[in-house]
């Protein structure tokens, strides 16, 4: 998508120097646009584990150039360096699926390679293939949900369809595209009236800092609120769809996705109002059946809860405390969301019910 | 209740001077203490609005006093003077009941008096009875609720009893007590283990800034979260009761309360888990049968959205822009709990079911 009209992925390679992957430092976003070189395994875990980099998508993509990354060692057993790099990223970020199945894709193919040189390569056309594959599911995601915003449009008569998020799933937190934006740009690339309600995503403000940011980047009409607004806006008939993405997916269609998420799903449900959830196929956990028992939640510094981190008078980047010293805090950053409350699955491949039989119909190679 | 070991109320008369009733201003805690002199009409309109004083209550007590100090004018005509006071109070938080409550009461007095000095010395007096009765209020809010986690306590073999709680019913939101922690107050009194959730309460953050401080004050042990987090807490058996307070209640038991409190009461009913409705009699506006369709909504500043307030690592209060210069907001300070979520409603007389019998049963001149 769009940088000041200029067109941009998350995460690239530098055309000068193949060894060299560039990305966007999400945390200086929207205050400055700060490019980041990542050269070694350690750069790219803690670009993940800091969230430099975050998103479902991204956090695959940069996990497959990791483990790029880490074939460029001079050691004499890469397949070693590469389970070494793959035990370090996987631990970054515990509820993210992307994470392990990127990894896993690594080893599978460095396995199979015949020499160190064929290895370096594999590896390498890999995480591009990664990257590409996760901007073309996005693009896809958009064509399947743009039909949805159409309908509701067309029972609107052309009136905005306002349409509710949580967090960042738009391109930022991919390749490009994003998962719950892109049917969002899809519909207001047709010229579809679309208006969002951004929820501001505490404590880490991805959607203040992210969301309304890319969508004013995009020219897309938004209001940005705090988290706890959105049952009362859908109590008042001022929300015509929710769409969010996840950062792991069950068989059954159970979504961990950012805190927060699971309480805009029971609003949805109590004003009937449908509740989408946008995922390209990549953060699908087959093996999972029971979200709320079975996903980890990973928690975070508690210091994102006591501090808020903005731009002061003078323009400079500050954190302020917000609370009495020494408070004791608690941060989960991921909550399940049970199918029951989920309208339906945009994939890549089209939507589903968030059921198993109806995930498997579309994705008959995982039964 | 305690501030470093010596007992306050959060409104009182100044005892050398009469005519000067003192506040704490807020706006300035957890980080310093700083008690504020109103002695105008307009200073007392201003503390309402600004926030320097605010929950139900305690809008109800300064409210009270607020006509005390226009009886202080040099007018000549005292009932237009105190009819203009009132108008002036009521559109400050067009939410809150107890602000037409306490004004209606006092008008009521000002027509009863013979002389201008009588009006005086009735308004005075309604004023600090006013204060006094929502301290007695809250006193028997706690009496009546500790009964509830006295049981849970019973029922967990004394296990401490977690409790989540939305924005600051504490007795900062009143006189003294407060409504939501005047039975957590009594438990902690008691004995009782308790452990609280404080929703950080987005975007003015009355959990983080007021509920955190007042519970650290009094020793109860409360961990801080983002609001976005009591679903997931619920979801694994972390939350066995919610008691929050209410700014309006109608007849027939929905409640207004801070923004977000419909989301905790979903996830509680999702969860088979108790929520609890305390208040005094003061926030039922008994002309209201359907809260979502009836109760006005107040909707502030977008800048309390679009900036958060706290100290820099100098020491001083700054605030800081969270989002991209030019984002538009909305603001809606409070939502509607339908009776259907609400398990019970404490109030100073007993505790019953949110729905209109059983209130008009404890509350039998209201019928």
């Amino acid at each position: 998508m769009n940088i000041n009209n200029q067109h941009y992925r998350t995460i690239w390679v530098d055309p000068d120097n193949q060894a060299n992957i560039k990305i966007i430092d999400q945390r200086q976003l929207p205050h400055s646009l700060v490019i980041e070189d990542l050269r070694t395994i350690d750069d790219f875990a803690r670009a993940i584990f800091e969230m430099h980099v975050r998103g479902a998508g991204l956090i695959g993509a940069t996990a497959g150039f990791g483990m790029y990354s880490a074939t460029l060692s001079s050691s004499n057993d890469l397949l070693a360096t590469l389970q070494r790099a793959a035990d370090l990223l996987v631990k970054t970020r515990p509820t993210a699926t992307n994470l392990a199945w990127a990894v896993n894709r690594q080893l599978a193919v460095a396995r199979n390679a015949k020499t160190p040189e064929d290895l370096k390569k594999k590896v390498f056309e890999l995480a591009c293939q990664i990257a590409d594959e996760d901007a073309e599911a996005c693009r896809c995601i958009g064509e399947y949900g743009v039909e949805l915003i159409r309908e509701i449009s067309r029972q609107k008569k052309g009136e905005p369809v306002n349409i509710l998020t949580h967090c960042n799933a738009g391109w930022l937190a991919f390749v490009d595209f994003g998962s719950a934006t892109a049917p969002i740009y899809a519909a207001h690339h047709e010229k579809i009236p679309v208006h969002v309600w951004v929820d501001e995503t505490r404590p880490w403000l991805q959607g203040a800092k992210l969301t309304a940011w890319e969508l004013m980047q995009e020219g897309v009409p938004h209001t940005l609120i705090a988290d706890n607004t959105g049952g009362h806006l859908m109590q008042h008939d001022m929300v015509d769809m929710v769409i969010v993405g996840t950062d792991r997916t069950t068989a059954t269609g159970d979504v961990a996705n950012k805190i927060g998420t699971y309480l805009k799903a029971l609003a949805a449900r109590d004003n009937n109002i449908p509740f989408y959830v946008a995922l390209p196929s990549s953060t699908f956990d087959w093996q999972l059946s029971n979200g709320v028992a079975e996903i980890p939640i990973e928690q975070r510094s508690g210091d994102e809860i006591s501090y808020v981190s903005g731009i002061n008078k003078s323009g400079s980047m500050e954190n302020v405390l917000v609370c009495p010293q020494g408070t004791i805090t608690a941060n989960y950053s991921f909550d399940v969301t049970p199918a029951r409350l989920v309208t339906g699955l945009i994939t890549e491949r089209g939507i589903v019910k968030a059921e198993k039989q109806d995930i498997l119909r579309l994705f008959p190679e995982k039964k």
